[in-house]
């Protein structure tokens, strides 16, 4: 079987020849040849950078031989080209003004992406080409509604997200109108990736999961689902992760997506058994699991193997993003241990 | 019925006239008597001082009328007990230097509580006194000892725990001899507070719920199982709150606590088909909630409290400690909402 069939397959929930890994964030600081490239040039003009981006996006598929790329780029490159700032400093991301009044929101444009954010679908167009010789699918991606806001109200990241929280129970329609055209833009901007040549898609609520079961439902759940009903997505699998999900796997799974994603706290055959078997699953190795000996990686990746049985429809990755100090012989290792122990 | 057994009388599962309600740091930065006690002093001043931290403590039980008092300390106290030096900067607390080396555990103490933190049982015997005339039940506390171990490797609060899950992997036996220094002192602390007159324990698993389901039970399942069966509690219910454990319901029940706490991300009504009606629950609304107005606070409130269907064995609690920014007569609104609805 073909590799570059690999993860696909595995999306779409058919036998694969190998559990399917790829890793989230593999393209990053952990890799000294991503420090190479990205001191040349702040975050942001990487991401702005064709070729740069596609240079770093194929080198974790040459150093770890995982089975997918993923576009290099940032949640936030969307925002801005919605007409906020965005700047990455040594805090992390800034959008500003934050967003706290409904002016704001109507000054919110929902853009062609191919006007404003060209450099996504064109760094998408180039390692499509780069791949072929590879044989590895490319994903790409966006942030969720909720976890966008998220951002966007905050003016970065938060700990309580007490600015989100007070506009979702002060000023809940105004809450309503900033999701809503966040979900438009996704819809938009996802499509513009699969017109490019993405072949899957991952939307990442990192922040859902800090919500009670209402209120996802309410402010979070709601507009996933509008934006998976909104893709062309005939032959481009659908991700969903949900980070802190666990407790919400059912309802998650009604949103439509064809794959879940699990961060590390659900067991994946509690998961499974809680889903079914008509939706893949992908996750779930604690990422500071790499920080161990790599016997030890080795075991826990066949442990991870052996909860899900031999059933069509798994992706093996981390359940949260690489970590930078991890060592990149240990994440090699999983790769490796990942294909020896699924192997049919 | 007197109020003063109301909580107690729901941590062992018996009806009671009004649903409990007290509130993880109740006595805090929210008020506005606590901040002009607390600006007079340090912190670790504040704890130390039993005259002052009774004051704070009994501050909750005038200001919002709720059910229980719970002891102003700090979970760090007795890890200075035991050696380590303790501070409390601008970015939370520091304890130096980490633990990395196996004499460095070696060289850990565990001493009769009465003889290194006195100041906390005379704080205690302090508040039972006090307590008498507002008919009210105190609650010591510790924090569990995977939760302890995280703030004495990392040097303080983290992120990822790196340097935990460095040694956890690294050197397991080390982590184990450490797990299992702290877990005898948390025994000897927590019966140095019952025998001072803490009417009920609650053991503050901050951290335990970032771990998987297998590193759950190696590090931090076991040792505070050892911690409850090591403690005298014949008439003193045992509060277990695991944070982000919602994954470990069924798990953390077999430690053998009295009542599980949870946090927001579980639907309270999935949590007790999961645990069975043979244990209490104690939450668990949103803190950020208190943001709301106070119409939206009581609707909320409502839904919880309709969740627990009128079952004996539940106290209500924010399912996370009340944030500072938090207005005060927001959360005095919560008790009335929680007392108003549960009436019989």
């Amino acid at each position: 079987m073909d590799s570059s069939y690999r993860f696909i397959d595995a999306c779409w929930g058919k036998p694969v020849d190998k559990t399917p890994i790829w890793i989230m964030r593999q393209a990053g600081r952990y890799l000294k040849e991503y420090r190479e490239v990205r001191q040349k040039v702040t975050f942001l003009q990487l991401c702005k950078t064709p070729e740069l981006a596609a240079e770093v996006t194929l080198q974790p598929i040459d150093i770890l031989g995982v089975d997918a790329a993923i576009l290099f780029s940032d949640i936030l490159v969307p925002i801005e080209a919605m007409g906020m700032q965005l700047e990455f400093g040594d805090k992390g991301p800034e959008l500003y003004p934050p967003i706290r009044y409904e002016s704001q929101i109507d000054d919110l444009t929902v853009p062609d992406p191919e006007d404003t954010v060209p450099y996504v679908m064109n760094t998408i167009r180039l390692l499509r080409k780069e791949l072929v010789s590879r044989k590895v699918p490319l994903i790409g991606f966006s942030g969720a509604p909720f976890t966008l806001a998220s951002y966007m109200v905050e003016g970065g990241t938060s700990r309580n997200f007490i600015n989100l929280k007070t506009m979702m129970y002060e000023a809940p329609a105004l809450a309503h109108k900033l999701l809503d055209k966040i979900a438009d833009m996704v819809i938009k901007y996802l499509n513009a990736q699969i017109a490019a040549g993405a072949q899957a898609v991952q939307i990442f609520d990192t922040w859902g999961g800090i919500l009670d079961a209402y209120d996802y439902e309410q402010f979070a759940f709601r507009y996933t689902q509008k934006v998976i009903e909104g893709l062309n997505r005939e032959n481009v699998p659908v991700i969903l992760f949900v980070k802190g999900g666990g407790s919400l796997l059912e309802k998650i799974k009604t949103a439509g997506s064809d794959v879940i994603g699990l961060d590390w706290m659900t067991r994946l055959s509690d998961a499974r058994q809680r889903l079914g078997a008509d939706v893949a699953i992908q996750g779930n190795m604690d990422p500071t699991l790499l920080f161990a000996p790599i016997p030890e990686i080795r075991k826990r990746a066949k442990m991870i193997i052996e909860e899900n049985a031999g059933r069509p429809g798994h992706i093996f990755n981390l359940g949260h993003g690489i970590l930078p100090p991890t060592n990149f012989e240990h994440a090699k290792a999983l790769v490796e241990a990942v294909h020896e122990f699924s192997a049919q």
